[in-house]
């Protein structure tokens, strides 16, 4: 017996990765395209397509899985909104691509697909229950339960940056106040270091930015902190204790088997992780303590791309 | 064919349910005892088989499904610890149950038994996803994920109580701060009402307590609301939009298709729901607000018994 294929296809912002996968989530081919936003959604499929079919396994692929930022309907697989792909207003990508492929295709946005892909690259496909955080711009994370992608009733499950820390907390651009993303997520870790290093001034980071502190990333953050930087380890701690914060009461809830964190801000690794496990210790029941590996994935890059051929899979 | 049955036990505080339910989790014969907690745990189970087999059906009955409130094992059945039977210390209820019975049995904690039974009874088994709260001294929660019981990786999932809704609250039992049940637990509402009252006099308040605001419950505090006393609705409205503020949460993270609010507090209808939905509107994702129906049971006092009986059919 041969072995399954399926096409995978990760839509970001910057580049479409395509690859074709095998049944344990390891990418046999891989390929990308850069991801032409000025273009038509009709003329971005089929320049996917195009180059999907000039791999040598494309014809021996059975199901398709795509993972787009956004609001997508995971039923009828219609992207209603993506800001990645600023001209796709409600595109059918599920009944285009069917169409021009003839293949089955499965839609989904990318924290469920990124969770897919952290069940069978990092998790080797074993733990019943993963809870995969991405920490971007945004916080966002998918669901495994029982082995399976769960969506919820409107596919919107796993919204874990929207879920209140401090319901008197700043308001966060979804309507709700102290989200946990108005903590941890990018733009807003930026604005908290700034505000920090203003009054806590760090020489590392001043000559790493020429002291123009709007231009701190995670990435200087992080630089800074493993150079031994007191200021960015004491930025790193305050983030670390609010992600500690919002994961003890997911461990409450979904006492959950595996916690993968990727995305940007995960890059910061044990000055993120060493505050966040400390408050986890602190805040959550003992017993779903011991039961939750929390790990950073390895994987960060191909999360989308296996998770999407994997739903395909599902 | 005949209709396959199954023994439910519910073992309360002050009475032991027991009840031959079909698979469609209604109740066909019922009996219930008096929970003797000074009596060895021996004596107890030896008690509920004696009124058990003496039911008409018992000798149809497949499994036997059984809720106990506190520490249990999921897996082996054992209950490590009970507040209702203090007696009842690592008692391993399963193993001997079923060598005494011959009949598979299965245990677990009273949020779950409850959750399965809003599940039957309240929902007719019907919504994929469905969150049951208790809303008792202790706020728990049952999750019924793709029509099964979702109990985490340690048997803990669903202990909506203990995820913080604001990280600088007040310290919980449990060692987390500002817990759901910090605000919304039994207990808080009565310390709540009893500040609030004493700085907000209620003449139908200081009629029905004699002016001892120790004497409060969530009962006199909903007959109050009923006879319309504006602080007994204020404090209602506090306590609502805080179950708002946390169900708003499980919303955007579990999106499930249906809540189902039981325990004394729920008591409180619509003084309490009112609020509630309210805030979830204004916090929670549109799309998950609207997928979600939230009703409070009207089957309290059966959910744990049938509940444990259909345990038994999972």
């Amino acid at each position: 017996m041969s072995t399954q294929l399926y096409l995978g296809i990760d839509m970001g912002g910057t580049n479409i990765k395509i690859a074709v996968v095998n049944h344990k989530g390891e990418i046999i081919e891989e390929t990308s395209i850069k991801t032409e936003i000025k273009q038509s959604p009709m003329n971005v499929i089929q320049s996917v397509i195009k180059r999907a079919s000039a791999l040598k396994n494309y014809a021996k692929t059975k199901n398709t899985g795509i993972g787009v930022a956004g609001d997508i309907n995971c039923d009828n697989g219609v992207v209603r909104f993506s800001p990645n792909l600023p001209k796709w207003k409600n595109v059918k990508l599920k009944e285009i691509m069917e169409k021009l492929t003839g293949k089955k295709v499965i839609v989904d946005n990318d924290a469920n697909t990124a969770a897919i892909g952290a069940f069978w690259l990092d998790a080797k496909g074993k733990p019943d229950n993963l809870i995969c955080v991405t920490l971007g711009t945004g916080v966002g994370g998918g669901l495994i339960f029982n082995k399976k992608l769960y969506r919820g009733a409107s596919c919107t499950a796993g919204e874990i940056g929207h879920i209140t820390i401090d319901y008197n907390g700043r308001k966060c651009k979804c309507g709700n106040s102290g989200c946990s993303e108005t903590y941890i997520g990018a733009k807003y870790v930026s604005e908290y270091a700034k505000n920090y290093l203003n009054k806590h001034r760090s020489a590392i980071i001043d000559r790493m930015t020429g002291k123009n502190y709007s231009l701190i990333t995670p990435e200087i953050l992080h630089d800074a902190a493993v150079k031994g930087d007191n200021s960015a380890i004491e930025i790193w701690r305050y983030v670390g204790e609010k992600l500690g914060i919002i994961l003890a009461g997911v461990l409450n809830f979904a006492n959950p088997d595996m916690i993968i964190l990727c995305g940007g801000i995960s890059h910061a690794g044990k000055f993120l992780t060493g505050p966040a496990k400390k408050e986890i210790k602190e805040r959550a029941f003992k017993s779903a303590v011991k039961a939750c590996k929390i790990k950073i994935s390895r994987y960060t890059s191909k999360l989308g791309v296996v998770g999407a051929a994997m739903l395909a899979n599902q």
